[in-house]
């Protein structure tokens, strides 16, 4: 591309049960705030892309045109809603970054949203088994179950994934406590996350309630913008490299359910258009909707060989101090994962990172982040390569 | 822009109620045959765009990943899914127009859905009604009844618009009677959609039965290329103007509801991109979703001045043998409307038109088209100035 989009402003609403009562109030919160962080006002807001899910299910819809209604001075803006399942929020930022570098817009507000906790518990569960190929995998019955069956996979193949998946939900809890967006901000220790008991009961055998993310309401936007505007803000995030990449839906049709082809198709695409290598990165936000998914992503960026991931958490290479820093948020364990703000979270949150404003988060080095945000089990795949600068 | 994205393939379900279970199979009736009415194989397709808007209530989601199921060929290729209420069809074009002139995509498969007839009758009025804003519009009960009050407004302040909403009514079901994809290829004749019956009820005064668009299964597809690509394929459609914009979602924020400002700014947008004037225009292909509707498009277009839009039906301005005809496929009234497909069946059946291939609708002369597809009541509004060639 001649130009790479940035993303020069940021809002976050805290994740978890909010009072806010609908998607168009969360959007609300970090609309305006996001622009006001860019710099901007309304009138230089070209274009909204909306990622909702909509695991809500009341009777509005229509969720592009309700960032109008919930910030009027955006009204007259034209907007329009993706959706990717999981992967929803990339799916409204690579929307963003496509019309900026048609040369359709000069400043789009993106905003992610999702508002889960209204609606039953079976209600939310039977939405997100909805991002499973039902003629197949409607027998797990639930999300949790899909990956459980993967874990288990892992298990016959290789070895029991069981202690680094606990090590996994513990340093992503223990990275939460320093984000003041996370749903949960307790250092819950690999004792607890390792064992089951009442308070961490099995979900999904052998996934337990540590390994799987939150059901959490939550917002969140950005400004993504020309290098031309960029060039004005008072700090950019410049998206390097990025890469859609798709599997198909039902894990039977995969030739290695357990190998998450498309999710390493596009890190290596992104990789190959930033022109950076796996020692480039100071640090990794990925799509740790289940503990099991993190090990995955690992021997699918190639930070370990295939069976080798489980290595990787016992070492600590993927802790906040080890050598590729993984899920400093908290990710989606900790943090939660309101799913159409997801993506979208993931993106500010390495932005924050990489110009110096991730408060207790931030990395002492932090120059080149990637985020990884995947809709089903590595179904839709986004990686984006960014870095501080325009 | 640089290159204008071209349209080179497409496929059309007939509209009605379907044999199809489900937007699946629904999508699979068109996905590879407009791939190969482009003279192209599922290895040329980069991407894959689906508009659905979501009317089935089912719990399957992620529609973007059904293309691959449900055409296997198109399993690995990268699938996104927008949606903007009744516009969605053309928000799922404009972001493969997007990708297209990013340089991202060489070619997009563009593939617009919707299963309406499954759902019970007041779960479908239900899911409608969300395209408004429920808390200044859910008195209204049905999204007719929205219209309704439009054509009531309309009397009020110039002349009673029934007689015109009946010429609309009956030019558009007569020109459905030679589209072979239409829901209803029945000439009604004048007198029966002038006259309330029981035939003919009355479903929100002003508007009968023969003022709304029907509930209908249905699917449409296009590819979307670039020129050097179009400059192969046996023939070509090229997008020479297109826009979007966007008004207040609640009619209570609009300074005048009757002139739907944000219709009139894109179609005079996609117009200027074009460089072009209504005078260069053979057909419209508009949405008609009511016939009030069609009525304040002739004003918002231009075609008539506002409180005059009456006289063209009478006139025949706007009839097949008119000046400009509108709706020569029999418009969402007599083709059927169902949401997601509605946008990707206008582009692709005004294509047909372009490249004389538009059989018994074929005007004698079709050079340049405008679409014109809105969501909710002209809140998404995307214009597209189409041309036969390269």
């Amino acid at each position: 591309m001649s130009q790479h989009p940035h993303v020069i402003g940021w809002a976050h609403t805290r994740f978890g049960k909010s009072d806010h009562p609908d998607v168009e109030s969360l959007m609300a919160e970090v609309s305006a705030a996001a622009v006001e962080d860019a710099g901007l006002t309304a009138a230089d807001i070209d274009a909204i892309s909306v990622g909702v899910y909509g695991t809500d299910t009341t009777q509005q819809r229509f969720e592009a045109a309700l960032v109008g209604t919930g910030t009027p001075e955006l009204g007259r803006v034209r907007a329009v809603r993706s959706e990717n399942a999981c992967a929803t929020g990339s799916a409204a930022l690579y929307a963003a970054f496509d019309m900026v570098e048609a040369g359709r817009a000069r400043a789009v507000l993106v905003v992610g949203a999702e508002k889960m906790t209204r609606a039953p518990a079976a209600t939310v569960n039977d939405v997100l088994l909805g991002a499973a190929y039902l003629p197949t995998e409607q027998q797990y019955g639930s999300f949790p179950a899909v990956f459980a069956w993967l874990a288990n996979q892992y298990a016959q193949r290789y070895s029991n994934p069981r202690d680094a998946l606990a090590r996994i939900a513990a340093k992503n809890h223990r990275n939460g406590v320093d984000n003041p967006y996370a749903h949960m901000q307790r250092d819950l220790g690999y004792e607890f996350c390792a064992t089951p008991s009442e308070r961490n009961p099995v979900v999904a055998d052998p996934l337990l309630r540590t390994d799987c993310s939150m059901v959490s309401d939550g917002a969140a936007a950005v400004v993504v913008t020309t290098a031309d505007v960029a060039r004005t803000a008072r700090r950019a995030v410049a998206v390097r490299g990025r890469a859609q990449a798709n599997d198909p839906m039902p894990l039977a049709s995969r030739s290695d359910p357990l190998s998450f082809d498309a999710a390493a198709n596009a890190f290596r695409s992104a990789l190959a258009e930033a022109g950076v290598g796996l020692d480039d990165l100071d640090l990794i936000e990925t799509h740790d909707c289940f503990t099991v998914a993190e090990l995955l992503q690992y021997e699918a960026f190639g930070l370990a060989a295939p069976g080798k991931g489980t290595l990787l958490p016992v070492e600590g290479g993927t802790d906040r101090d080890g050598k590729l820093p993984v899920n400093v948020s908290g990710g989606l364990k900790a943090k939660g994962h309101p799913i159409g703000a997801t993506g979208v979270s993931q993106h500010a949150i390495a932005a924050m990172q990489l110009v110096g404003e991730a408060s207790g988060m931030q990395l002492p080095r932090a120059e080149r982040a990637v985020v990884f945000n995947m809709g089903g089990a590595a179904v839709a795949n986004y990686a984006t390569v960014l870095e501080a600068g325009r």
